[in-house]
């Protein structure tokens, strides 16, 4: 008989036990939202300060207003209000490559350099800055963006960079992936020929990383962070619907053209 | 021109704002990602009393184990590795009425108990109890269960039940629907001829109405708890994956059944 | 050990066998995709005649421009190319009880008047112009409106039902569904105090239900066809993308309101 | 004001049209639903060849038994059982580039070395061989699989892909994909060291490529058919539940390991 081993949960009759300990009298009232989230993913309790981080990096992604994501569970809601788990997963599903892959994408990048790194990691800025250098340089050689360097809207700086920075520092957690990405933001101009911003979902990736989450997980994060935006999405539009307007809008937009040939 | 309103979030170039915060100076390091969820939700902050029930109703339903909810999540994971927000909207998918619909179904019931009741409402135990007992009956009348009693495992009592009514009490928050719900728990061996446990997903429900929030997003709260949860999964598949054997050792118990007629 | 009956398929390293035929040398080339899905879901052959009024059904029900559900779908594709699935998968999330629930609701509604009706059914207009009449005065009188009447764009009649009804009398399936159906829109004008169009998606769901899928299905064939016009809405969303435009377009519509109170 | 092209359909409130096509009395009861499928995605009307090809392609492709996808499905309705469309789309969300991605993975590759080419595509056999020997030896430098050999289950030769050879054959349509495609089944043994089989999804993705679609898509059509597929199973697990079943053998054979370190 096949056996499925598994550290998270089992339960009888009379308990459930989560990570080891009973959810009822040990971890209800007793461990915050975010500090479960953080456990049950790294399957061991976050510090105080790890929490803080981490709880920071939650925060900065929970939410961005009208983004194709929430459009898109507006719109599901307003097709199907019966189901919201549906809208929200419609919401989620749209957390891919291109939006939320930032976060993952810087994750990876800054790991694959940490990692291509042979020797002790750099101990003062001017050998981070090499480091970095030389990443951003493989990175332009092969004819790929460094992720996490730039923004569509905050062109001359994410206002949640310096402060991610901050919360990290003060916790005592600015880590090698964070020096590595506060040195790419130093050094990059002469390299790339222009001045781009850290973004906000990088350096939320870089502080990940540095809390030991594995680079393929990181998305998940951001995930668990939209959810909660998605549900303030879906719950104004269960208060003041908006989606039916936006699908008249955009129905009335629309132009039939034959197609070619 | 049609415009959407929204009192969620905004954001121009220089910053972003949030629930008409700065997002990076006013929320982060300074919000708890519980307490963003709340506020995103309720388009107001919680008490710190109401945080602390809050959150004690995601923990208690971040994860039961191998669910339907898990295990749909971990094959999808199996199936397409490279989408991890796929995995987790599959997972959220199987939240619907039979198993994340108690707390919805509970909060439903008791609001509309409470709804139909004309007066002032109960301020005593007995008064609680007779309310509790014609919603009881007429439910019965109507053939239909009392969502929020029985639990499928933990038949002599959930063991999240008195954990949550001690926690909103101690944070002054037993409110009408809880206090409806614990009468429900007293009076209905007689009415209903078997001594039945009052469940965790169901006081929870009572809690989160009691909070302010409708009936008709308290699935969300579910949702979002089991996000945790779920990313708690995925990460252990990641790590060592069951996905595959769940498949074949389902796949080679299968046995094929000619059509009837 | 448990098993798992399944009359659907099997395979072993020869060969494939799907619903009893070799799939290889019995159904590919044989079996049309229609035919198949007709077969998967009945676990039966149809008739060419079923197939007539089943390909249809599928063919009317496959597209309706700009929904909110092919909306959804080009927003995911534009956040995550990468997850056709994800794409596909929103989109079908939306065809719930708004949109695509009228298939599914005609076909219930029919199925309980038919089923109420004591005696044999009628065999003359007269008879079933009184079956539908008690029908429509016994919904009017529950406060709810009879699924399938009426349509948001078609207000003076939706081009697809004449089609369908000759369709099926072509095919000699014009059963007892559609024949009540058909009644529905002779008799409702004085009971409803207006004359209403019979919809396209109600008449198809009175089809379906003619060909003997059980009403609780009927949504899933809704789907199905959909499912070849999402498919179409996301070639074309990646030969010529509008996704990004339809989110910066209803983005630059959003205003700021402060929460109330 | 953003315009939005499409050439997929419009409709007014007299009339629906479909890829220019009146779809009542044009398309209802005159074009199948695969021939549908195909115009959709194409926006041009196969020919009764291609039409033959492409249908059997979606039989191939609609069915594999308890994959992980359709199990996921079933569990899925297990707990939602009110969202057939939520089921549906957890089904669709396990097909990912590691079960339904080979039919895509193998038309790209194929398009690829064909892209490489130069000068005009091979006219006879023996140059088909060095083409498809070139491709295989770069792959394999590479330290890549080549996507469409081998099967899991199908180890001496997958029963599907004869017969599409066959039918793509008789239609007159064995395109460089497929001609490629054999090619590459007649000379790898001797490059890879062992002898592998074609297996039916990348028979497919190439029989798929031969008829214009291009790459990305590929895996859009593995996915209209397994809708069928799901549909079959869901209709199963309506009519004889197994999901519960399922989920309790997997539960119970779960065993709880306490986290390392």
């Amino acid at each position: 008989m096949t056996e499925y081993p598994t550290s998270i949960g089992t339960s009888d009759a009379e308990s459930i036990t989560l990570l080891g300990h009973d959810l009822a009298s040990e971890m209800m009232g007793k461990v915050s939202f975010g500090e479960l989230a953080f456990w049950l993913a790294a399957l061991r309790r976050p510090s105080a300060a790890e929490l803080s981080v981490f709880e920071a990096v939650l925060v900065a992604l929970a939410d961005h207003g009208f983004t194709p994501s929430a459009i898109a569970a507006r719109l599901t809601l307003t097709g199907a209000p019966e189901s919201l788990q549906g809208a929200l997963a419609a919401g989620l599903l749209g957390g891919g490559s291109r939006y939320l892959g930032v976060t993952e994408d810087c994750g990876k990048f800054l790991a694959a350099a940490l990692a291509a790194h042979e020797g002790p990691l750099p101990t003062d800025e001017a050998d981070w800055d090499e480091l970095a250098a030389r990443a951003i340089t493989a990175q332009k050689a092969a004819g790929r963006l460094v992720p996490g360097l730039g923004h569509p809207i905050h062109k001359h700086g994410d206002p949640r960079t310096p402060v991610m920075f901050r919360i990290a520092t003060d916790a005592g957690l600015l880590g090698p992936h964070l020096q590595l990405f506060a040195a790419i933001g130093r050094v990059h101009p002469p390299i790339l020929g222009r001045t781009l911003p850290l973004n906000g979902a990088g350096v939320c990736g870089a502080a990940l990383a540095d809390l030991g989450f594995p680079p393929d997980l990181l998305r998940g994060f951001a995930l668990l962070a939209r959810t909660a935006g998605l549900l303030g999405h879906l719950a104004e539009e269960m208060r003041s619907p908006v989606g039916e307007s936006i699908y008249r809008q955009t129905d009335e937009s629309v132009r039939y053209v034959p197609p070619e040939g």
